[in-house]
C-alpha cells in the first residue's frame, strides 16, 4: 500500500504569521482515500532545504505532495528545485502560458513578465491543472533511471510528486478537479468507512481502559481522542466498497453505543448545542438559561445552533447580586445567608428564569470562574448548576480546581450545564441521583 | 546562532482531525526570540517513525521541540522514544507522581494507574514543569557522548530537547512559565523588542498602503497580519540590549498610533472587550447589554475579562419578539410595522435595558445571522446595533452579505458593537456621524 508525505513550503509559515491548514486539508483527503500519510514536513523558502527537504521525503513516501513555492515571486522555487533536484530541464509550456495571459486579460489586465515562470514545468513532468488561479502545478511519476541519479532510497519503487500553489483555494480548487482522481485511481483498493462517536461525562483515559479490548482491534480500528471536557472514539473500516467497509463499521458501532450508553451524545460534527436542540425540538419543550459566572457563553453555544429561535426566547445574565435578586427573584436572604454561589441560589435561579420566560426548562449557572474571587470557603472552580422543570428540580455542584484558566472554567461549566439538559430530556432521575 | 525545529507528534493531527495550532504558536514564539526554524515535521504515534523523525530534527537542529504524545494512554510514546533513543533508563520522579496525584485528589477523584507514566523521565534530562495539566515535559541537553551513541550528526554541537503536551492551554502555560526564559538565557544575543499595535475599521490592504513607507524598513520591521475584523501591525527591533531595541522601535509606533488615531485600539494581547472594560472603568460608567442575533456573544466577550463584574450587572438575550416586547418594553407596533430587525427596534432594545438595568449604557444588537431567517428585504448579514446613555443615542446598520458563515457574522457583530461602545467612551461625535 503506497504512502503519501505533505511538503508544505513557506517561510511565512515558519514564522507563524499563518496556519498551516492546507496540510490538515490534504491530511483529511488522504485519510477518507485510505491513503496512508506518515510524515508532514515544513520548510522555508530555501533552496537548499527545501532539496534536502524533497529528498527526505522521496526517501521515505511513495507520495509526496507540496504546497506553496510557486508563484511568481523570486522566492516561489518549488519547480525549480525539482529540476535540480532531479537534473531535468526546465521548458516553457505554451499552453499554460497562454492560459495565465488569458488569466490577466479576463481581468482587464497584462500578465506582468514575472509570472511567465509559472509557465516553466521540469521535462516529463505532467501538468496538475489550476482552475482557479494562475500557477499550475506538476504531477510527475519518477521511476528507477531518474530516482537513481538523485540517488533516492529504494529506486525501484516507483514515486509521484504532486505540486500545488499555497492559497487554499487555489489547491481545493485544484484536489477536487484532477489530484483526488487521480491518487483514487492510482493507489486506492478499496475504500475506508469512517465514524467517530461523541462522549461526555468520561476522560480519555478511562474511555481507553473500558474498551481497551476494541484499542486492539485491526479492522475495524478503534481510537480515542480527547477534546476540552470531552472524548471522541473513533470507529475506521477498510475494505473493497465504502459499503462493505461500513457493514464491517457497524457492528463495532452498535457495541460502542449500546455500552457508553448516555455517556455517547452524538458522533462526527454533532455538539452538545445542537444535540440539546435537537432533544428539546423532538420533545416540544423551550428551555431559559440564567447565568452568572459564565457570563452569556451558554446562550452564545445554545444560538450557535441556527434555528434555535424554536427553543430560546430569553435568556438572562444576572451577574451582580441585585440583578439576581431584581430581575430573577432570588430572595435577599438567600443572597445573605448561603451567597450567590450557592445550591440555593442556583435553584432559586432556575425557578426564577423559567417562571419569567414562561420556558418550560430553566437553566442556571452561578460560580468563581476566578482568576479573582475566590476565598477559602469558596474556592475558583466552584460552581453550582440548577435546573427547573415542571415538578422537577436537580443541582449540581462542580469543583473544577483553580488550576483551569478562567476561559476553560467557563467553557467546562458550560458544556456540563448543556449536558444537564440533554440528560433531563433523556434520562431525568440520573440527575437526581447525581444531584 | 542556534536553530530550532518542531517535532508535532499524533496521529490525529496526520489524518486531519485536528489543526496543528501549536506549531504556528511555537513559530511565533521563536521568531520573536529571533531564534530561527527551518524545518517543522509532523509524525503519528508509532514509535520507529518517531525515533527516526527526533534523529533527522536532531541531525540538522541545535534545538527541538516535540508537542504531543505526553498523555497517559498506550499511544502516548514521546518520552518512551527519546529515552529509546539514547539508551537512557526511564525513573520514576516522585516529586512529579506526588504532583500528579495531587492534581486528581483536588478534583475529588484518585489517579488513574495509566497516569503513573507521566511522571517517568530519562535519566539526565530535567523536568519541564506543566502547572496546567497532569503531564511535565522535559528539558533535556545532550552534550557529545550522548549524542555520539544515538549516531547524531555533528555530535561536539550540543543540542537540547523541550517537549510538551498536544493540548494548547498547557503548552502555552508551560512556555510563558519556563521554556521562554531558558530559551531566552541560553540561545538569544542582543535582542528583539517587538510590539503589535492592534486595528479595527481598517482592513489588512488599506494598512498595508497607509504605511507603505514603514513597511519597507529594515530595523525595525512593520509587518501587517489580518485577523477576523480587525488588523494588527507588528513592529520589531533587534539591538544589543532590549532596551536598546525598545528605544529604536519607539518612534517607529509613536508615528503609528498618532497616524492611526482611533482605528489603533490596543497592543498585543489587547482585546477590543478589555479596552472597553478599562474605559468603563476609567470613566466610571456601567453597560448593559440586549442582544438578539449575537445570542449572548456580546455578554459572552465581555465577561471574558476578569473584573468585568465592575461594570457589568445584567444582560439580556431577547431572541423571541416577545422577549423584546415583555422584558424590553419594545412597543407592539415597532416589531409589527418596523419588525425585531430595525433601527427602531435597536433603538428601544437599547433604551429599554438601559432602564432596566439602570446601568449608564445601554447597548442593542438586532439582526439576521443566518443562514435561515434572510428576505429579500432584510438579507442575512444585516443587522441593526444601538447604543442608548444619557442624553444620547447612536445607531449603526451593517449589511455584512451572505457570503460570511453564521459563526463570523455574529463574530463581527459584536466587533462591531463593542467598538462603538469603545468609540462612545473616547469620541461619541464620531458616532454620530457615523450613524
Amino acid at each position: 500500500m503506497a504512502n503519501a508525505e505533505i511538503l508544505s513550503i513557506g517561510t511565512e509559515l515558519l514564522l507563524g504569521g499563518i496556519l498551516d491548514t492546507n496540510s490538515q486539508f490534504i491530511s483529511t483527503e488522504l485519510a477518507q482515500l485510505g491513503i496512508d500519510c506518515f510524515f508532514r514536513t515544513t520548510v522555508g523558502d530555501n533552496k537548499r532545504r527545501i532539496k534536502s527537504a524533497l529528498k527526505t521525503a522521496l526517501d521515505r513516501s511513495d507520495i509526496v505532495i507540496t504546497t506553496g513555492g510557486l508563484g511568481p515571486t523570486a522566492d516561489d522555487v518549488t519547480t525549480e528545485c525539482l529540476a535540480e533536484l532531479f537534473n531535468a530541464e526546465l521548458a516553457l509550456d505554451e499552453k499554460e502560458l497562454s492560459r495565465i495571459e488569458s488569466y490577466f486579460s479576463r481581468r482587464g489586465s497584462r500578465m506582468p513578465d514575472t509570472n511567465r515562470k509559472q509557465a516553466m514545468r521540469p521535462s516529463g513532468a505532467d501538468v496538475l491543472p489550476n482552475p482557479a488561479g494562475t500557477a499550475p502545478g506538476v504531477a510527475w511519476t519518477l521511476k528507477k533511471e531518474i530516482l537513481l541519479g538523485a540517488g533516492i532510497d529504494e529506486p525501484e519503487r516507483e514515486r509521484l510528486i504532486l505540486t500545488f500553489p499555497g492559497v487554499p483555494s487555489e489547491l481545493h480548487a485544484m484536489w477536487k478537479e484532477s489530484a483526488r482522481d487521480l491518487l483514487r485511481k492510482r493507489f486506492v483498493e478499496g475504500a475506508i468507512w469512517a465514524l467517530e462517536l461523541k462522549h461526555y461525562g468520561i476522560g480519555e483515559s478511562a474511555l481507553a481502559e473500558k474498551y481497551s479490548d476494541l484499542l486492539k482491534s485491526a479492522n475495524p480500528t478503534v481510537a480515542p481522542y480527547a477534546g476540552i471536557g470531552e472524548c471522541r472514539l473513533r470507529v475506521a473500516a477498510k475494505a473493497a466498497t465504502l459499503e462493505a467497509a461500513r457493514l464491517l463499521a457497524a457492528p463495532v458501532v452498535d457495541d460502542i453505543r449500546s455500552r457508553s450508553g448516555i455517556k455517547c451524545y452524538g458522533q462526527d460534527d454533532d455538539t452538545l448545542e445542537a444535540v440539546v436542540g435537537k432533544l428539546l425540538i423532538e420533545h416540544g419543550k423551550s428551555l431559559s438559561v440564567a447565568e452568572s459566572c459564565t457570563g452569556g457563553l451558554v446562550s452564545k453555544r445554545l444560538t450557535d445552533v441556527s434555528g434555535s429561535s424554536r427553543y430560546i426566547s430569553l435568556n438572562l445574565v444576572t451577574y451582580a447580586n441585585e440583578a439576581k435578586q431584581n430581575v430573577l427573584g432570588v430572595p435577599f436572604e438567600i443572597l445573605e445567608k448561603n451567597g450567590a454561589v450557592s445550591g440555593e441560589c442556583a435553584h432559586a435561579m432556575a425557578s426564577g428564569v423559567r417562571a419569567i420566560s414562561g420556558s418550560d426548562i430553566g437553566l442556571s449557572i452561578t460560580g468563581i470562574a476566578g482568576p479573582e474571587g475566590g476565598t477559602a470557603d469558596k474556592p475558583v472552580g466552584l460552581v453550582y448548576l440548577g435546573l427547573s422543570a415542571d415538578k422537577f428540580y436537580a443541582g449540581r455542584k462542580l469543583t473544577l480546581g483553580d488550576r483551569l484558566s478562567r476561559e476553560e472554567i467557563r467553557f467546562r461549566t458550560a458544556s456540563e450545564a448543556l449536558n444537564m439538559v440533554r440528560i433531563y430530556l433523556l434520562a431525568p432521575r440520573l440527575l437526581e441521583t447525581d444531584g
